[in-house]
């Protein structure tokens, strides 16, 4: 039973806000294994909406989902320079294959005598041995382009671990794909870009900054790393989402090769895409607050809840008289309802269970209301309700669950609007910065000055935008450190 | 491109016929990693249409999905004893947390200062890491039950693999339930026993027989193991999904307690079960032939492949004019076609493609038939072909879908009877198992003749049948070893 004690207010410590609001929402919590965590059956069911809406666009791109392996030979990582630097370290490691009886006593102990001749990494991420396996599938132009995807987990040994925003296993999907020239790939890895674009604000309702990373955040072994960039409530930034060019240097390491039309050998050109259970956290510190869960109806697994208020098993049966036909009309209208008729709980209890795991809308039905053929109906994302008739009712709910939706993407939009502001000094970033949000800055292009504003300030280059954010305009100036000259403004933040 | 060198026929060599076909068909291959395979997308396809299928049937039984955690502590494992005994020794063991750039030269090493305090296991089934959670997730009557089940890999350090069959990792799914009665765990293991069997009959058109394990051939740990069993048309037997009731094994090995309704502190009862990409085996080695897998209507990705014969461009036009209503017609109608006008490929090289590939209906449509108002069906079942009248072909084929996927199952059926008898004396099934197919004997229900008998021929209980078999009875008798009494047959075969 979840504890109702409120949550700490997020003015309060918007950390142990969140914390607490994972847990007590019953979307996750921390296991027995270090850093790995338990994603409940409640969050597990917004992450399969995440993955069908995810799943359905990539499809409708061309993309194939298949599966490979969860283990990697040890040499393969180092097969790709910048690769290995950026991802091998931290990792998990399978050096056995076989535990025995502890001949001293109880329990198992890993038997020494079954020690792999090569060591074994559990994925950190796939692009080494899906190049491995793509040499097998690709000889001729006829074979590509290839587009694969892979829903799975991977595993990263981080050192500090949060619910979602930071675990050593996640589960995520990759998408990997092969192409016959360099255009196509560059394409492709903005045609999956546009993808995460579109799903985080249509169905996430959250807004993101489309862009491109600076060459030190870049992922490892990719020319060109795309990305959206969300802003959290304290104002943090959140990388919600990457699509990487990762022109020929995985096809190189691999030595993947094509014949081409013009008969001529090639590497073979790739992209690589993918999004996570990052996303959760994404999710719940857009829209949440003090009382719990706040969910756009899009991503709801269950977008109403009816609550029938009785005390006698003969309320209940009158009460579900009307109930029952308006839960299977809405049904019908492909809204996911819920009916709870339990009487384990108080309605009052109910109320606040349903508002921390934020459904978008309640409806609860007493006997005054039976009388009056009325309903009590209260949205999640506001906190407001009232009564209405119950005439032309599912109606007003289609529309309600779309002007939610709405709703949490436009309030989204003007805290983030509100939070981003142009910066011209360095003197007046390192002030602007500390109280969060996106700053716009020019920026000379280089690696020193980038280095440098996160050494003194821990803000680091969310990304190069694509397009002037909404209200901004992009320019040519001098960059706010160096003075040397800036194509446009950046946008810097502090980022989880 | 596939190669269309003809398969091994299943006559010369079954093993052999099997082993191509899953390559050439392009369901899976062997990986990089020793025992781990790549699921192609043409199979990971078909392996999602099992997981939507089987997703929506648990769904319908109130279960929900979670996720738990890849790793397992090594202490766990020994908590329960017997689990250890059969599940802990081969298996993938993490002993370190990070890589370093090798000292001596090129590529990296194992960080011997990495060495975990405790040694990790690849989860090779989750009961121990999901009942340390169930822990904290139950105090009250109130918490029960819970149906949680999850999709994900697992990995069993198989030393001698084959594709789908036995693979050091594959996927599954594992449903863990947890109960306040015995009654309530062991209905739950017989409820999910009976969708696994209306799965298999209704959308994989495998005929199944339910049972019972022999205590021998239980799962580690379960007081009861159910099972259905198949047969491959090489006469063995394929246990295609287990269902287990583990009493209140894992619940005392995790100290899991509820306070009941008479407010009395009791151990809970569980259930497991699980499916897995073996079903993919028994797919194939149920109704497939020399030309390649034949896929029942219900589980193919692509249940109608149309292709056009041209050679000209404006033919291609032409053709596609009768062609795409036809398509989208037959899309309306919720089947799932592919229209193929790629000019890569001849017809014949196609038509051979989509036979080894199984697609149920083949439509072809050249010149002559556009001039007659028909077009050519052929059904991938029985390899006929006609050529018939283009007017209500829409109706046509949604009946001969649901014709091929009753054939499938009736054909299966007939073989499997055909391949079953009674046998009554040992010296009689001696040489009647060496030709293969279920034997129905009386055995004394000891597991010294079980083992007797698994030494002298190989064969094994595959399980004690629920209800009788299709044209047998049952009925007590005497073993056919030791003359001891029985009370019914039981299933022996050899098995996969």
């Amino acid at each position: 039973m979840a504890n109702y004690q409120k949550l700490t207010p997020r003015a309060e410590d918007y950390s142990k806000w969140y914390n607490e609001l994972v847990v007590k929402a019953d979307l996750a919590e921390q296991s027995a294994v270090r850093g790995c965590m338990v994603i409940k059956p409640y969050g597990y069911a917004i992450w399969e909406t995440i993955q069908s809406e995810l799943d359905r666009r990539f499809k409708e791109k061309g993309v194939q989902n298949a599966y490979f392996p969860l283990l990697i030979p040890k040499s393969f990582l180092s097969r790709e320079a910048e690769h290995v630097e950026g991802f091998a370290k931290e990792c998990a490691v399978v050096t056995h294959h076989r535990l025995k009886n502890d001949p001293n006593g109880k329990g198992v102990v890993v038997d020494p005598d079954a020690r792999l001749d090569e060591e074994l990494i559990i994925r950190p991420t796939s692009e080494t041995i899906i190049w491995s396996t793509y040499k097998n599938w690709i000889s001729s132009y006829r074979d590509l382009p290839i587009l694969c995807n892979q829903w799975c987990n991977v595993m990263r040994w981080e050192m500090r671990t949060r619910l979602f925003l930071r675990t050593a296993e996640f589960l995520w999907q990759e998408g990997h794909t092969a192409h016959a020239t360099k255009e196509e790939a560059e394409d492709y890895a903005r045609t999956m870009l546009d993808v995460y674009a579109d799903f985080a604000e249509n169905i996430m309702a959250i807004p993101v900054v489309k862009g491109v990373k600076s060459p030190n955040e870049r992922f490892a072994g990719a020319l060109n790393t795309y990305c959206i960039e969300a802003m959290m409530q304290d104002g943090k930034a959140l990388q919600a989402g990457t699509s990487h060019f990762l022109g020929q240097n995985f096809a190189k390491s691999f030595d993947v090769q094509f014949l081409s039309k013009e008969n001529k050998y090639e590497y073979v050109w790739a992209t690589s895409w993918g999004v996570s259970t990052r996303l959760m956290g994404a999710l719940i510190m857009t829209h949440s607050d003090d009382n719990g869960l706040v969910l756009p109806p899009h991503l709801a697994p269950i977008q109403v809840v009816i609550v029938p208020i009785f005390k006698k098993e003969e309320d209940l049966q009158k009460l579900m008289e009307k109930l029952s036909p308006l839960a299977a009309s809405l049904k019908a209208r492909g809204i996911r309802v819920k009916v709870d008729t339990s009487d384990k709980s108080t309605p009052g209890y109910k109320f606040a269970d349903y508002e921390l795991k934020g459904i978008p809308v309640r409806l609860a039905m007493g006997g005054r209301d039976l009388e009056n053929g009325t309903i009590e109906i209260a949205r999640r994302d506001t906190l407001s309700k009232e009564t209405i008739s119950m005439e032309g009712i599912e109606e007003k709910i289609v529309a309600l669950l779309e002007e939610i939706q709405k709703n949490c993407y436009t309030k989204a939009m003007a805290y983030r609007t509100a939070n981003t502001r142009e910066c011209n000094s360095y003197e007046e970033f390192k002030e602007e910065i500390k109280k969060g949000g996106f700053l716009l800055c020019h920026w000379d292009g280089t690696a020193e000055t980038e280095e440098r504003i996160k050494e003194e300030t821990k803000a680091t280059i969310r990304c190069i935008p694509l397009d002037a954010l909404p209200g901004f305009k992009q320019e040519e100036g001098k960059c706010m450190v160096t003075s040397k000259p800036s194509k446009g403004r950046v946008v810097f933040a502090i980022a989880y």
